[in-house]
């Protein structure tokens, strides 16, 4: 799916909604657990009861190999249930990944081939051989790490390089690869007025939000900077979705925690 | 494995050899295509050749994830059989992951539990949470990034911060952190003057050293400024060693090849 079908579905949606498939076995409800692949059937309940209010779903690769084969399985039923059933979604594999040229070529295999995901996470470290060989999936998108929301975000990712912060000569020299319109880059809500100076250096590019919800971020504040004329954010939210119930009633409560946010994402789209 | 076991193995082999186990289809032997398993077919008979020459083996999980659940099997497999049938051998898995504290977790357990890895391969973009979650596992072996010996490695890794280059902001700020004694650090061989100043902020901690071979690194340079007392380098090979030759001889040439190394590195330790 390229970015013009986002937009798209941003629109007909009225939401930027992405939801994180962070699955964890001792926090799903208990009556799951019985079932012969508990990951995806959570999944699945999940996602046929938010599809119509979410544009994007992202698992996090993370949750996934912590249960091994079984755990990768899950991963790729999920990519297949959506793929088949929702085509509409755009689909991100949140790996982080990032590697010497030719095993990054490997990476990009793995979750645009095999797993057929629209867009994986890249970690930008070891610089543009590491990321280039993901643009050269060119009806793919790259989500590049650049400000990320976790407390020791800062520890490198704020270092000043010439009085600008790393995370600034990141999205700056990222711009410069092959095929940079496919990128998208990773930008945490704990700090809203960041997005006011990376719309500066990337006023066309969408943003990847995680941080909304348990991270304790503010939907108002990121979308007053953030926001631009191809609404240009997805916004993530996992566990306060995910994790509303852990009861029977789970995937409606979901539900109503992701209506919550489309209704605010909506009311903020018209404006 | 602590390091301890690790230093003792490398006196008595004569050898700081690690090999690479990337493994390619288009590359390995035709023959072994046959194999229900060729992926771990391959990794086993060049293990066997060579389990005596090197004292540690690293799967670049970027080669597994490729092929999908056939290859995370193939991984779970070979990592199975050193543990089983080699148990003296440090075991690697080269994954270059790291996330927020609790994801981060997960892949902690994904490389140290289920698959039971004596150590990981970690990012170090997202900073202390992203990190610690590994160290945490005060058994087990966290290997940092520092300075990679791909191309665009200097892209960030060489940006300057109040005169002294990102990569050794990194080495000394994950020195501060909590259980940091268990940290190796990846240090790439092109450009082995790199290495001097490199043992002024950590003398006694290993690094793990790749771009021996078909990257163009050179053993004896690395080692000039590199080791220290208890060696502190684990020198990894891996397309020069395990694609010697792709004929029905391939396990016994990478025996002859990884048999070069450790040969050039008996005589290294002599002196």
């Amino acid at each position: 799916m390229n970015i013009q079908a986002l937009i798209a579905q941003i629109h007909q949606k009225k939401s930027f909604l992405c939801i994180g498939l962070d699955v964890d076995l001792d926090k799903i409800p208990t009556h799951l657990l019985a079932e012969e692949d508990s990951i995806f059937e959570f999944n699945k309940q999940i996602i046929d009861a938010t599809h119509h209010l979410a544009v994007a779903y992202k698992p996090n690769t993370a949750f996934y190999e912590a249960y091994g084969l079984k755990g990768w399985a899950a991963l790729g039923k999920t990519i297949d249930y959506l793929n088949v059933n929702y085509p509409e979604i755009f689909t991100i594999a949140d790996a982080k990944r990032g590697d010497i040229g030719n095993t990054s070529t490997m990476y990009a295999k793995a979750f645009f081939e095999d797993l057929n995901f629209d867009s994986v996470t890249v970690a930008p470290y070891m610089g543009s051989d590491s990321v280039e060989p993901f643009l050269a999936f060119e009806d793919k998108t790259t989500i590049l790490l650049a400000l990320t929301s976790n407390k020791g975000g800062l520890d490198f990712q704020g270092l000043k390089i010439n009085g600008n912060e790393l995370y600034k000569e990141v999205i700056k020299t990222a711009l410069t690869w092959k095929n940079s319109e496919n990128l998208m880059f990773v930008v945490g809500a704990t700090k809203p007025t960041y997005f006011e100076e990376i719309r500066k250096i990337v006023p066309n590019h969408f943003l990847l939000v995680p941080g909304i919800g348990a991270q304790g971020g503010n939907l108002q504040e990121v979308c007053k900077y953030g926001l631009n004329k191809d609404c240009g954010l997805l916004v993530n939210s996992a566990r306060s979705i995910i994790y509303a119930s852990n009861g029977l009633d789970f995937a409606k409560s979901a539900q109503l925690e992701a209506l919550k946010l489309q209704q605010e994402m909506e009311l903020i789209l018209s404006k």
